[in-house]
Parts: structure tokens; C-alpha cells; sequence
């Protein structure tokens, strides 16, 4: 008999999963021991269905939830809606019916992920969202099945294709970066209001689930810092590449002596690091562990196959583990308290850009400003005079965030100073 | 009550494995549910068990397999002594007393593994060797469990770390041959004899192993062809630079119409493609499928502790499904019957580097050559006469096997023509 699917939603990712189960047929029947039928879809109002089955699509479409959730013969709930509600709502209840449920809602599960995996856990149902982190990179399920014998000691990841995507633009070609957003919003890679993107705000809530994954710690989505691409210039860009490095949007996650930090920041990564040839829309997960040491997960972020892929892996695995009769085990199983790292623990070399007065005595103001915080030059270069002002590149040895801030705060107050820019450095 | 363990051989990788037990203990015993504790480990002879002994090492060293074997306290043996003999017949006497088996013998698993799989099946054990190939990545069970949703169409992969040394420091630096493999040898790379690193041997065994978990085929390692880096020159490599390409031995397996293809060979690669920036001793899989796309697994191909991680994961994982009572899956589920592609199905770009007199028409003569067999040239370079005879370097458009068998026939039994080397290229 064949498990019965309903399917929340059927935008672009949903509408990619027919094409899976029929296109690979025979290798998904064969993992799953069973067949897999999507028996209901859920669409929002009568308007969109007639538009669906319109355009040729000869699903069972429904309007209302409830011909889904109180359907005992659905045994996976498929969400593929997004945003917080209805889909926290139709998820709970969902769970509460005893369903297994399979998401790709990386906003609900940063902010809501707790909460969902306990009433899971309670019920006895899979709550698995491979496709919630980097799409088509199976980065979630390779942590939890092949890193349980390794410790996993940073994280660094290229989580957002967008403002990737505009970051290769804005190294390779010299964009700026409202070029590169006009572009991606052309194609389509970065909605009207970019701010989840470009902002780093989508791939804080990724930094959230992986550091549940890679750290086995549930921290709340207000404990990551992010910081956005929108303040880089293409001044920064080609001092990077001067210095020998090239600027990324990077989620990074590292547990410290005294706990984790997480945070998204543009950050300028040495020319051969694997991360700094990740380009365009594509994504990548770099993981330092004690055991495998350096590897590196690479694939396309989003996409209707790819998720549509991490999707349907999801599905198989429920269908096996109903078929082997062990469908308790929950998606991530590594759990400690969370700890977040004291500030001084988390260290870095930083770029600063700061334009100054063109007087004799400022480079030496500037010193006494890092020194007083103990903070000590790796490279110093002033550029561009316009007689006026003079433009001074500092990139630091490692600094913790109590320094940084301290520092930051220093300049900002001086009026003969102007920071424009100041982003982190991964040593070389 | 832990889960004992008996390990054949005590080698750089299986003294690894004590680092990862104790370094790693909460989260890996979380993982088990067990404690894993090391009860045997098989040495060679009384004289290697008193050097271990007074070199600090606590184990119950023991000379006779069959102390392991009988035990029957003794739940997993895990097999790292490599080579065939007598790896095959401790292996096929441990499933034969329903024992667990993890290995990390790519040699014997790609020639014997599928005796040694059918066993392990007909004794309801398990038999794991995620190590076997490329070492600290995990990459058969990423394709055994995330890609199941999804058809793999060709894998290509970095698969030896030290010829992928070798060539990057013949790409890098301009080092010769010969000298870069004087340099692996001494920084212990390279043994001795490096035949199956150098002409693609232990990648050839990798390639096996890898048709089984990406394609369900499971091939005969003669039917992959190899060739090896050792006639390429450092003319070779400089003229892959001029053209925009890197040169890597690389580990190609492809499903065309009429069946699957897999060989190892040297091969121009794109320099933005991923596998290009894959350098010094790492290995990568690069995996193009119909859902995800193209996706790549990179980190480290050897080495004690990353091959120490695969082999305690295969452990953990063992111990899981034993606490879970599901022990009887097989590690890579995947089968059809394997049948090999055509020669005429497949198909690539080719480079040649060919000596021709220097006289007047010999580029036509060439090109009557290439005409005959239907093959249409991409580039041509005439470079290097020195009044008798000149180099002349052609890139064709895509070949079947047997059109470039052809083509090589033709140019070798002519002896006007002294055809340099051949070599793949991957399309821009």
C-alpha cells in the first residue's frame, strides 16, 4: 500500500517533487519500501486551485487543512508554505494528529525549532527539515549520521545565494553593490525588499540550526549577530584583493573556551580558502573538527530540484523507518545545554577602514588608539589623499569582540576620524 | 555494558581510533547509546606486541586472530591491516561467527567486496567501510542516505592524495615528474613503489566502490580503466594553463545510454570548475545529479584521524542499529545489474600533444587524420619547432572512446607523427 502524502503549499519547491518520484521511481520505491503518493494539496482559496487544475495539474487540491490533518490515511505532511503562520499552526496540529511532518521552513525552525521538536518527540512522529539549511547540500544529515564520531570546533558557511551571488558580481566584475542588487532582483534571486538577504538575517536563522547540528546547542535566534553585504564598497573589494583575499557573506559558528558564538558577517577570507571559490548562487558549508580536520560540503542553496531533493530524502527516510518500524529517532539527537561564548573568548583579525584628516600625526593618533586596547597592526596602508582627507587601511592581529567593540567605540566618538568600514579576517 | 571491540592491526589509522573514543566520549557514547570499549587487538607476533607494550600501550595485544574471533564478548571486528590476504579470509571468518565487520580495504572491498557484502546479508550482520574511500569525507553514506531521493548521472573525483600532491606542485610550482614524486616520498606520500597512487590503481579501487553506492552497479575492477600521471610533462601542464585548465587525475564515472563508464585519467579541468581548487593531499567528489545539480564533498583522502572518524562513525553507527534492534540493513542498498556502456556512448573532449616534421603540410595531414574519424578540432596550437620538428597541441570536440582509439591508432602507426600524450578535457 502505498504512503499517502499531503502536501502544504505548492509553489515552486512543491511542484518539484512530482518530478523527483517519477523521474527516479524506481530507486525511491526500492529506499522507501513503498510506494509514495501524494494523496492531498493544499492551496489557498478556490482562485488558485481552478488556476492549478487549469494549468494541467491533477492533484486533489484542497482549501482547508483540516481535509488533510483529519485524513487518516495521510501519513507525511509536507510543508512547503513558509513564514510563521499559518505554517506553525497547520505543523502543531499536524503533530498533534500523529502525523510525521517534513519541512523546509527555515524561519519557523530558527525561531520556533524547540518548541516543534519536543511536541514531535512527545508524539513519536519525524520532524525532519534537511532542506531548511542549504538547500540541496544534505549538510544537516551528514552532521547528525557520519559527525557523531567527530567534535565539531567551527562552522563557517556561504548560507545565502543571493547576497553570493551578488558578492561574486561585486569581485569579479567591480559592481556596486546596488548594481548587484538590481540584477539579482532581475533575476529573481532577491525579492523587492532584499532584507532577509542582504542583510544576513537568512543566514542567521541557517547559523541557528546548524549550530543545533554541528554543537548539539539550541541557541535563540537573537543570540546570533549578523551584519549585511549592503555597506561594502567597491573600495573595500579591491583593497581585499590587494591584501589577498576575497569578501563573502559568512556565517560563523565556533565554540569557544567559555561557549558558542554565532554570527553572519561579511568577512574576508584568504584566496585559497576552499569557501573563497564558492560563487554565485551556490552555497557551501566548511567544517573544522578535531577528527576529519577540514571538510566541505558544496551545493546549490535553494533551487526547485535541489530542495525538492532534500525534500523527498526526508520523505524516503520516514517511509523506511515506518517500513523498519524505528520512526521514533529524532532528526538531530546531539543535545547539550547552550552555552553562549563570553565575548572576550571570540577572536579575530579585522579589517578597518577609516578615513582621516591628511595632517602629520594621525596614522600615530590612530596607533594610540589600537594600543590603548591592546590591539596590534599586521597591515597598515593609507591610500587616496584628496588633500584633505587620507584614507588608512588597518587590518589587525586577533582582536576579541570586547576589543572590537571598545575600539569601535573609540573612533566613532573621535570627530577627527571617520570609520567607514570595519569587517572581520580569517588568518591566513 | 559496552560494546567490545576487536581490531586487526594496530597501524597509524587503528591508534587513531582511541584519540577519537576518549577525546569525543559524550557525544559518541549519546550517539551509541553504548560505551565503546577496544577488548582485542590482533598484532602480528610476540615481538610487535612487546614493542607496543613497553611503548605504553595498554591493550590486550594478542597474536592469534582466533582469540578475537571466538570471543564471544566480541560484538564488532574492526579490520585494518589492509592488503587482501589474510584481511579477506580474518574478514570472512568474523561475519561467518555473525560478527560485525568495519573495514577501511578499498583494495579488497573494490575486488571482493561483493562475497564479502552477500555474507555479511546472509549472516544478518553488518559490514561497514566508510573509510574505504576517501578517507575522512563521508561520502558513501551521504550517497547511501541523502541521495537516494536523487539519480546520480556521473561522479567525478579527486580520489588520490598523493598524486593530487604530486600535480599540484607540478601546476604550482613547475615541478617535473620526477620531482615532485622524490618530494612525496620523502614527506612519506609516496612509498617506495608508488605504482597504484602514480598510474591510478588505488583510485581505480575508489572508483569501483563508488559505482556501487552512486549508480547500484557493481562493477569489476577491470573494468576500470586507468592511467596515470607519469607521462605527463611540464609542457602538458603549461599548455592546460595557457588554455584555461588545470591538470588532476581524476576518477570519472558516468551512467551514458547504453550503460555505465568508469576509468581514472589524467584530465584538463576547467580552472573554475570545484575539483580544480582541490589541492595538495585532499580529495574531493564532485556528484552531478537530476535533482540536486552538482553538488561536492571535499576534506581530507587520508590520514590517521580523518580515517579514524569514518571507522569510529561505522562503529557508532553499528552500535546504534544493534540499541535500535534494526542491525540487518545493508550499507549501500543500491543495486541493478551493472551493465558497462558502450564505447561509442562515451564521449569527452580530448587534448593531444603530437610531434610533427616541421615541413609544409603537415597540419593538413593532421587534420585528414581527425576528418576521417569525424572529429572537429576546438583549438590548435603550433608552438616549439626547432627547424625539424614542431609541437603541435589540438583540442577536439567531443569523442567517443572509440573514435579516440581510432584517431590514436592512426597517429601512432604513422611515423611521421610521434603522438606526445592524450589526455581528457572537460568542457567550459
Amino acid at each position: 500500500m502505498a504512503i499517502k502524502i499531503g502536501l502544504l503549499g505548492f509553489g515552486t519547491v512543491a511542484s518539484g517533487i512530482p518530478f523527483l518520484l517519477e523521474e527516479n521511481k524506481d530507486k525511491i520505491v526500492a529506499a522507501s519500501k513503498e510506494t509514495l503518493e501524494i494523496a492531498k494539496v493544499l492551496v489557498k482559496d478556490e482562485a488558485e486551485k481552478d488556476r492549478l487544475l487549469s494549468a494541467g495539474n491533477h492533484y486533489n487540491f484542497v482549501t482547508n487543512v483540516d481535509e488533510i490533518l483529519s485524513d487518516p490515511e495521510i501519513t507525511i505532511v509536507v510543508e512547503l508554505m513558509g513564514r510563521i503562520e499559518p505554517a506553525k499552526t497547520f505543523i502543531t496540529k499536524a503533530l498533534e494528529a500523529k502525523k510525521h511532518v517534513v519541512s523546509a521552513n527555515k524561519d519557523l525552525i530558527a525561531v520556533h525549532g524547540s518548541e516543534l521538536i519536543a511536541l514531535a518527540q512527545k508524539q513519536g512522529v519525524a520532524f525532519y527539515y534537511e532542506a531548511a539549511v542549504a538547500g540541496g547540500i544534505p549538510i544537516l544529515r551528514t552532521l547528525a549520521n557520519s559527525l557523531t564520531s567527530d567534535k565539531v570546533t567551527r562552522i563557517l558557511g556561504v548560507l545565502n545565494g543571493t547576497s553570493n551571488f551578488m558578492m561574486t558580481k561585486m569581485v569579479d566584475e567591480g559592481w556596486t553593490y546596488e548594481d548587484a542588487l538590481k540584477t539579482a532582483q532581475e533575476l529573481g534571486y532577491a525579492e523587492s525588499d532584499p532584507t532577509n538577504d542582504v542583510e544576513g538575517i537568512d543566514a542567521a536563522y541557517k547559523a541557528v540550526i546548524l549550530s543545533q547540528f554541528g554543537f548539539g546547542m539550541a541557541i535563540d535566534f537573537d543570540a546570533v549577530s549578523h551584519k549585511g553585504i549592503s555597506t561594502i564598497t567597491p573600495d573595500d573589494v579591491a583593497v581585499a584583493q590587494q591584501l589577498g583575499y576575497v569578501i563573502k557573506l559568512v556565517g560563523d559558528i565556533q565554540e569557544t573556551e567559555s561557549g558558542i558564538s554565532a554570527e553572519v558577517s561579511p568577512t574576508f577570507l584568504p584566496k585559497d580558502h576552499p569557501l573563497a571559490s564558492v560563487n554565485g548562487v551556490m552555497n557551501a558549508v566548511f567544517v573544522e573538527s578535531i577528527g576529519i580536520g577540514e571538510s566541505m560540503y558544496y551545493g546549490p542553496g535553494a533551487g526547485q530540484k535541489p530542495t525538492a531533493t532534500s525534500v523527498v530524502a526526508d520523505i524516503v527516510r520516514i517511509a523506511r523507518r515506518l517500513s523498519d518500524g524505528n520512526i521514533g529517532k529524532s532528526f538531530n539527537e546531539y543535545s547539550r545545554p547552550a552555552v553562549l561564548a563570553n565575548p572576550e573568548d571570540v577572536k579575530s583579525d579585522y579589517y578597518f577602514s577609516i578615513i582621516t584628516p591628511d595632517q602629520q600625526g594621525q596614522i600615530l593618533r590612530l596607533a594610540e588608539i589600537f594600543n590603548q586596547e591592546n590591539a596590534s597592526f599586521k597591515q597598515i596602508l593609507q591610500q587616496k589623499s584628496n588633500g584633505k582627507e587620507a584614507q588608512v587601511v588597518i587590518v589587525t592581529h586577533r582582536l576579541s569582540k570586547t576589543q572590537l567593540a571598545a575600539i569601535t567605540e573609540k573612533l566613532e566618538s573621535d570627530t577627527d576620524f571617520k570609520l567607514l568600514n570595519s569587517f572581520k579576517v580569517l588568518g591566513k
